[in-house]
């Protein structure tokens, strides 16, 4: 099958929303708080921030399990990775995640902003301009023949789509409404044309999974 | 979590069982044909058997690809591994894998009767006696610190399940009826006192996925 471009537990509103207005240091999702959107993830049992060792398996945790299941690399959006803007004033900042980053594999942001490579732990930030399409090919070079994660935000996932570079993706709805910030979709029918999709209620988890794969 | 003993992407029909009566060489199932319980299975992209490089993705797919992450082991029985039964009359018999078995590490089989370990590809299997603390105890010492699979068939995963051994327990029930062979259970309910559970039906599949995890 080649490698993949996948989307992994990527979470968004009712109305489309991967994030809300305001993102700062304080607010890496804006004026949204991330358990609304995040919370049937946060408590899975395979969830990476967990520390407590217990949390709820069934199908939410197949899905928050597969995250780094066969990925080598992963893009991310400038504002995954930082809250500031324009030029890296200072290269202090190291992302949101600590000295021990859960993506284990190089991780590529996209910026128009040059920045040298940095690594924590088993994760090596690069930073890189071009289109999707090229960063993609960086992507794969570094993989080691497996897949690449994609992991947003809703910005640089829709630049790929529009591309139509993405393969798979599970994108998790939650009930709630959001009204402004940083779109995927207006509904995810939109990506019907392209994909096949099975559409899965998570009950307890309170979200409906869209497993969409390229057609 | 430690490590977790782990059903896997195991089929069974509505009436519970797991396998038909009359195994043969020729009939690994008995007189039950495969698709009819794990045809879900076949058809999905990450069936280790493929190789057509096609197949569904989604729902079923998420499910499959878990069967070997975070696998360091698997404990079978001895009519997983072979058509024959009592004691080993030759040891030509090595499974019915061929030389590429898809476990990539140590399967210990459960038998009274000894037979040497040997080795195909990266799959070493082991013989081994004893009740099932015993032969997981070995399986776990064996998986590098990582979940053991149990790859049934349905007699040693009841086995293990009267023994409470058993962590997670992945069962797709197919809407056939048996009538007779190697059963599971009478109905999934009966698991309801020791097991949270998310059931979650696949139109595509054709089957219902029954998502256990200790209470």
């Amino acid at each position: 099958m080649g490698q993949l471009l996948r989307v992994q537990s990527f979470s968004v509103s009712a109305d489309g929303y991967g994030a809300g207005e305001g993102q700062s240091l304080e607010r890496p999702f804006g004026h949204v708080d991330p358990p609304t959107l995040h919370g049937w993830a946060f408590a899975s049992a395979s969830w990476p921030g967990r520390t407590d060792g217990v949390g709820r398996r069934g199908l939410d945790d197949y899905l928050v399990r597969d995250f780094d299941h066969g990925i080598g690399a992963e893009i991310m959006g400038r504002n995954k990775f930082s809250p500031h803007r324009g030029p890296w004033n200072d290269h202090e900042w190291q992302g949101w995640w600590g000295d021990e980053p859960p993506f284990h594999t190089p991780v590529f942001v996209m910026t128009h902003h040059p920045r040298p490579s940095f690594t924590l732990s088993d994760t090596t930030f690069h930073f890189v301009g071009g289109d999707p399409a090229a960063v993609l090919e960086q992507a794969r070079a570094a993989a080691g023949g497996l897949d690449v994660r994609l992991g947003g935000g809703a910005s640089v996932i829709r630049q790929f789509l529009d591309a139509d570079l993405v393969d798979t993706l599970h994108v998790a709805v939650s009930p709630v409404e959001l009204g402004a910030g940083t779109r995927l979709w207006t509904s995810p029918d939109e990506l019907r044309d392209r994909f096949e999709v099975d559409v899965v209620p998570s009950e307890r988890g309170g979200v409906v999974h869209h497993l969409f794969w390229r057609k």
